[in-house]
């Protein structure tokens, strides 16, 4: 989550990651690009194999405009996505927009679509660089706690990083956007917010003696009363 | 959400639909496919665009053994799964999983993967019953209480069905997964867990006067006391 220290190129979506639909939805500057990636957990990277597309869900990092993917080196859709195109997606749902009418039903949310071809990270030192970014994206505060990767665990890792200007963000926040004949109908109308809300941390049956629960994973819990 | 009355076939993954890593996560019933597109709000379609993949988030239901897909006739990627074949990738996050080594890190998580080739709804009544099983989906009970479809909204609608056979379904749950050698290291190791939670309904500025929010709303929002 490193920010580039000059200014950043803008980014230049092509026809296919170009916001077609609710043009009016669509940002194009990379601060929203960041905060998409920066609030979600994980993304869904789409590539074709053997003709077909494949889509799996997996964890990434950011560090200023380029996106990291790790995984096994046995794996084939990272392997595909070496020799061919990708579309990462990366999706927050906001909340639930109960409408008047049927199709006006609608989701809020924030989300990001990426285009690109990765390349294989080969240099160790990005490669480390890669891999902390990865899981500092998902466990902020942990990398420097845990034992860093083996080169036995290194060589069984592929690290790819893509280039974050192909892409494209949309959003949708509000109410719902009913027919103006439809105002006085008798249904119900509003927003249902969703919220990622993390849980009491459960230490590992296995943990030693003595490990209190960090503040690093203490702080993304909030605080809260029991339940009525 | 209806469930077929007889005995339903059992899923056939193909290679593309094999889970190859971790196979001890992976499930082959459809109880386990089910339960993990039920709990969903959205889904991840992949199709294959100009020979690129395109990944883009978007609402689904489930009737049976069918996926449903809607979205505006206009719409390229719907236009493209009608061509070619779909990934459709469904994943819930449950947790996130600290280890003491930085490669263990790790997401506890249900997930699906479906492949096929949806077909267009073309029969009026299937139509109906998919946008109405989409709806339920994210908003179950909403439908009786909203304004149908007009004639003209479902003139720019495309329905698009996918056979739920050719599908994985993937999860792991649980503790940190650390090497031996580790186990008496010094970090922390647990299971932070992560929950959506709907808030307090918001209803719309324009709500006519007298309008309750209904049950099937406040049913979905937990009772809490006041964040202390």
């Amino acid at each position: 989550m490193t920010e580039s220290p000059v200014s950043r190129p803008p980014l230049s979506p092509t026809p296919r990651s170009t916001v077609t639909r609710y043009r009016d939805r669509s940002a194009t500057d990379r601060a929203a690009l960041d905060a998409v990636l920066d609030a979600a957990l994980l993304c869904h990277l789409g590539v074709v194999l053997h003709g077909a597309p494949v889509v799996l869900p997996t964890i990434f990092g950011r560090s200023g405009d380029t996106l990291y993917l790790h995984g096994s080196t046995g794996a084939g859709n990272l392997r595909a996505a070496m020799t061919g195109d990708v579309s990462v997606a990366v999706t927050v749902v906001d909340g639930l927009v109960y409408a008047r009418s049927a199709m006006h039903f609608s989701m809020n949310y924030r989300s990001a679509v990426i285009h690109g071809r990765p390349v294989e990270v080969t240099d160790p030192d990005e490669r480390l660089h890669a891999l902390r970014t990865v899981v500092e994206h998902a466990a902020p505060g942990a990398w420097d706690t845990v034992r860093p990767p083996s080169r036995k665990e290194l060589a069984a890792t592929l690290v790819l990083s893509l280039d974050l200007t192909e892409a494209s963000v949309k959003a949708r926040s509000g109410g719902p956007g009913d027919d103006a004949d439809d105002l006085d109908g008798p249904a119900w109308a509003g927003v249902l917010p969703l919220r990622q809300v993390w849980e009491p941390p459960i230490p590992s049956a296995d943990l030693a003696a003595g490990i209190e629960t960090p503040d690093h994973v203490l702080v993304r819990v909030p605080a809260r009363a029991p339940v009525a």
